[in-house]
């Protein structure tokens, strides 16, 4: 009880205070490993006393780091709600200046949480992990207009989503290379990619790829796509043989 | 010191005796949690004492995990070490099929182990599933004959890892649907579709993705998905605007 700082104590109500609390430690769990930040640290940062944090929390460290992931998560689960007009390409693309925005300003705190055996972390800390990735699929699912999407589908929007994780750990660990923007295009195109493949294999897929094509506009990200890897197939002809009428053929 | 099963206990040398330990914590890590499996069981499985298992392990469970773990990353990094010939589509499909089979024979442990939270998880854990990643992604930037690979086509091989570990997941946690050969040739899809629409803005993933694509056979496995493909872009001639002499023209 040392007292130091109880005069901005007074003026905060109980959410309040609560709400400062969590907001500091996130702050600080944003840009270092949760082993480097200690209840003192947020303590002195919200310029409150040690006791009081513990008043508030419990549970000490165990518990505010819980409480900042859960706040991180509700950020994250809003980032891929998008409204659903326009190409998918464009919702894509706001969906991923926010995430990446949010992966840019919590860079250590997320490698930290998504690189796992952090010393704060908890079965509880794992399920929100769980539930953001759970939010995001089902917001992507809808964005593609499927409301009962089978396996197939499924696989292909989750696998999506831990290469964009991924790829976001490597960013990090990359020193923030290559530009944010270029990132966000290539998470984009592989999207186009892996629906325009998977598609080849599953009906339902086919068909939710067909109508994410037709609202591509003639000068979007896909007719580029499209314009960009034509000098990489140039040479295979041997690879496009004749179709017999759209039909599918099936071979090997 | 119940002494039971001492009788096998005199026939293995120690190294032979480490390695049956070895051999069997592995075979009860693969299909249970790892907070499910005591020493208790590997004594029993391996019929010998409790005190037994402690002299070669005294480090309790976390080290035996430890080493059981070690094994089994021995065998997963052989599983992308292909001879490099032949299509690269053939090389991936015997390596998917070495691996898949893996993530099939060590199903609950493998989803323990990923999943993380785990009770047997160390630093040292972590460490050693890190490495088994850039072992494989060493092994595939060989099979594309880059020596040096700039960041997109390391971040598009390790993203396609990542989105192979997450497919495993995913298909466990659904009861291994869909079966393995149909998942298998999806994670070839998905990796052709990443190659090609990473080339279309990395030149050094040009190079690569123009060679592997010289080497496919023209009744083989990317032959047969641009067939597939055909019908889903089929309706999407907006998107296929007529091409400047296959140069690389930049939109938007």
């Amino acid at each position: 009880m040392t007292g130091s700082g109880t005069a901005s104590y007074r003026r905060l109500s109980v959410p309040e205070r609560r709400a400062q609390l969590i907001t500091t430690a996130l702050g600080l769990f944003a840009h270092r490993a949760p082993g480097d930040v200690s209840l003192d640290d947020v303590a002195a940062a919200a310029r409150v006393s040690r006791p009081l944090v513990y008043r508030y929390f419990p549970g000490g460290k165990p518990q505010l780091y819980e409480a900042a992931l859960r706040s991180a998560a509700d950020d994250l689960e809003l980032c891929f709600a998008e409204p659903q007009t326009g190409p998918l390409t464009g919702r894509l693309t706001a969906a991923l200046d926010r995430y990446l925005a949010f992966v840019d300003g919590h860079d250590a705190g997320f490698s930290a949480l998504l690189r796992g055996g952090s010393v704060a972390e908890t079965p509880r800390t794992g399920a929100i992990v769980d539930e953001v990735r759970r939010a995001a699929a089902a917001q992507i699912l809808k964005h593609l207009s499927v409301p009962d999407p089978g396996v197939r589908l499924r696989m292909m929007v989750r696998t999506w989503l831990a290469a964009v994780e991924a790829a976001s750990l490597i960013w990090l660990a990359e020193g923030k290379q290559p530009p944010l923007e270029e990132l966000r295009d290539w998470l984009v195109d592989h999207f186009v990619a892996l629906l325009t493949a998977t598609a080849a294999g599953d009906p339902q897929t086919a068909r939710a790829a067909r109508a994410a094509l037709a609202l591509e506009p003639a000068d979007g990200r896909v007719a580029d796509l499209v314009r960009r890897m034509a000098p990489v197939v140039a040479d295979a002809g041997h690879l496009l043989a004749p179709r017999a009428g759209g039909g599918r053929t099936h071979g090997t």
